[in-house]
């Protein structure tokens, strides 16, 4: 089975401590809207089996905790948001009353999924770059346990309204970046997104070829016009989300979501993006991160490449126009490194600028006497003699009658 | 005639010492291949005037001269393929026959043309960041008297073989740039440089709109096909080279040429490049000098444009899409600021997160209370509140008999 193993595997750790934990933090994906920075200093804190606990009112946290908080908050650089816990718990209050976190895990585990937590050996290290931002935990819905590790996996983004373009390179890189064994991260869009997973599925990668990152539940397939791909990347590859099952997509949830991607990724290829763009939004966050960005330049008349130059002419994304080369930015040193086209050689490359000159002077029918070459050429006699020689013996020069002329064939 | 004086307002200068400087410089670019920079470097010791009879061997070189010349050849990093003066003049001897610098002087004067020098006032400064490599002298076709400044002028340079996209872009660069009073400079060539002149032609500019940097001597139009283009650049633009009237253009004069058109602007634009082109011998040198290098985008799946994603992918090059972008980059400080396309502005711009997670929980049609709202977005009921009346006072969001809904209209 190549590595897969159902996510219900999580079954047996779901009794005992790493039980409740697992629900503690099942319960705090639905209270909590991403990266609250807030309730995750709680976390970090407190932990997440007390976090909920202080959260619903049935603990109170001290003023030790409180302190630790304001502490963590200063550091992601976010202090003066931040309004003391009691501001935070009101914002919670209101969705006290639909935890059902058991129902939530009973709702992935029969989607074949289950839920990733920080505590997990599984759990992708690359998250820990996002400092206080790092997700709560990860809901899954995979046949593969395991997320590849941030230098095996490429998010691919773009326009939802992508051109033929477009299309043909994300499905060109793709599918050749999941040939190379690299993992295909993308947002489940339509556009750019869709033919990035599609490209990725076509390519046969055996370890998880596609991850889509949902900006809400993964019980639903959303947009229901990538239903098909969305099922069968929840079969092949991995479709996960930071959300809990049953949540809507918001504006605010894809730009987290995006957060998501660029942290996942060891390179953010963007194929192509108006001048404002979600595409771009990713971009940053993976340049925040000191992850590569990489933009696919394109026609100069096409609005839709406009954010790539863009990204190109600032300087904050490498250009890439096809697999190898991405996946030389992706790639451990000395990995996957992007052949250079030869292009056609000339037959005057690697000769000495006299022997050069000596080339150019030749003609190609009449033969000339090396004096004249001399002259021509603007070269000594001796010179000229030698060079003669030299282009003789590389097949570029003939004598006819004590006269010289280019070999037949030579350009 | 803004600015315009026949190249013939030499003719006073050719008398007298300068005279016979002009008359020097004249049989050394006959004698001295470009670049010679032994011969550049006699010349920088002795003077164009000694340095002629030095060449013929009316004079003798004392050994001072000879050391002074190995330690310019030195400066230059050329000392390793120095063989001494007697080895130069070996090369220099066999075109000393050829030299007539009055006849060459009186073609080019019918041709309405003339011969810059470095001691003339109006010798490009720019050129002088070749060191040794200077140019011995400028042949010139041209109404215009003075080359604009380095600054003032851009390079558009690329494939012989263009696509019609190249030409579109190439077309709309230059007549863009010509628009906005900056010199076009490019070979003369067919493909991107043919439409680079045409396209600076076509946009107005009445202080010199082009520039064609000759191989060969510009008593001719080469290529033949270009004889119509090469002819008006003669008269409303400028056509210079620095070998004589009558010299063939060679494969190693073209390379020299490229180092004249990179030398005389402060940008080089490559618009369309096969992965080896000899556009990007003019970038490479581009670079050498400091000058600032551009390269177009185009598609990935286009051998033209190989060369210039290589320049971007290396870093060598700037991605730039229009002439505003390649006058920002020529630009003296602030001159010439592209505008930034501004891109459709949504109504949730500006808003801050409480206020996003509140508009994305407003639902479109039926209201909502504030209490429901306060659970969907996660946020206490205190915010919520204040969040509405905000949203209300921007139009965002409306009241429906005590429920809330998104204001008509708003996306």
């Amino acid at each position: 089975m190549n590595g897969k193993e159902g996510m219900d595997g999580m079954d047996g750790m779901d009794k005992g401590k790493l039980g409740a934990v697992t629900v503690a933090r099942a319960a705090l994906t639905r209270l909590m809207e991403p990266s609250d920075l807030a309730g995750l200093a709680l976390i970090r804190v407190v932990g997440p089996v007390q976090a909920i606990r202080i959260a619903k009112g049935e603990e109170r946290a001290g003023t030790e905790t409180e302190h630790k908080i304001a502490g963590l908050m200063d550091e992601a650089g976010a202090l003066r948001s931040w309004m003391g816990l009691e501001s935070s718990m009101s914002r919670w209050a209101p969705r006290i009353n639909d935890l059902a976190p058991e129902r939530d895990l009973a709702v992935i585990r029969r989607l074949g999924g289950g839920l990733l937590i920080p505590e997990d050996d599984d759990w992708p290290g690359s998250l820990s770059d996002l400092g206080l931002a790092e997700p709560i935990a990860l809901w899954c819905r995979s046949p593969y346990r395991v997320l590849p590790g941030l230098n095996r996996c490429v998010a691919v983004v773009g326009s939802r309204d992508n051109t033929d373009y477009g299309a043909s390179v994300t499905g060109q890189i793709s599918q050749g970046l999941a040939q190379r064994g690299i993992t295909v991260v993308s947002g489940g869009a339509y556009g750019i997104d869709a033919h990035a997973h599609l490209g990725a599925l076509a390519g046969g990668n055996e370890h998880l070829p596609t991850i889509a990152v949902m900006a809400g539940g993964i019980d639903r397939y959303y947009p229901s016009g990538n239903e098909d791909l969305l099922r069968t990347i929840a079969q092949e590859g991995s479709m996960i989300a930071e959300v809990p099952p049953g949540t809507n997509p918001t504006r605010y949830r894809f730009l987290q979501r995006n957060r998501l991607i660029a942290a996942l990724c060891s390179v953010t290829v963007v194929v192509e993006a108006r001048w404002r763009s979600g595409a771009l939004n990713t971009a940053h966050h993976a340049d925040s991160l000191s992850r590569q960005v990489a933009a696919v330049p394109g026609s100069v008349f096409s609005a839709n490449s406009a954010g790539c130059h863009r990204l190109l002419r600032e300087g904050s994304a490498v250009c890439v126009t096809d697999a190898a080369e991405v996946a030389e930015l992706a790639g451990l040193c000395g990995e996957h490194l992007a052949s250079e086209p030869t292009g056609a050689t000339a037959t005057h490359d690697g000769l000495n600028v006299d022997d050069l000159l000596l080339m150019d002077a030749l003609p190609a029918r009449q033969g000339s006497p090396p004096e004249k070459l001399s002259s021509v050429a603007g070269l000594g006699i001796a010179s000229v003699l030698a060079g003669l020689g030299r282009l003789e013996l590389m097949g570029l020069a003939e004598r006819i009658d004590g006269n010289w002329r280019l070999r037949r064939g030579t350009k």
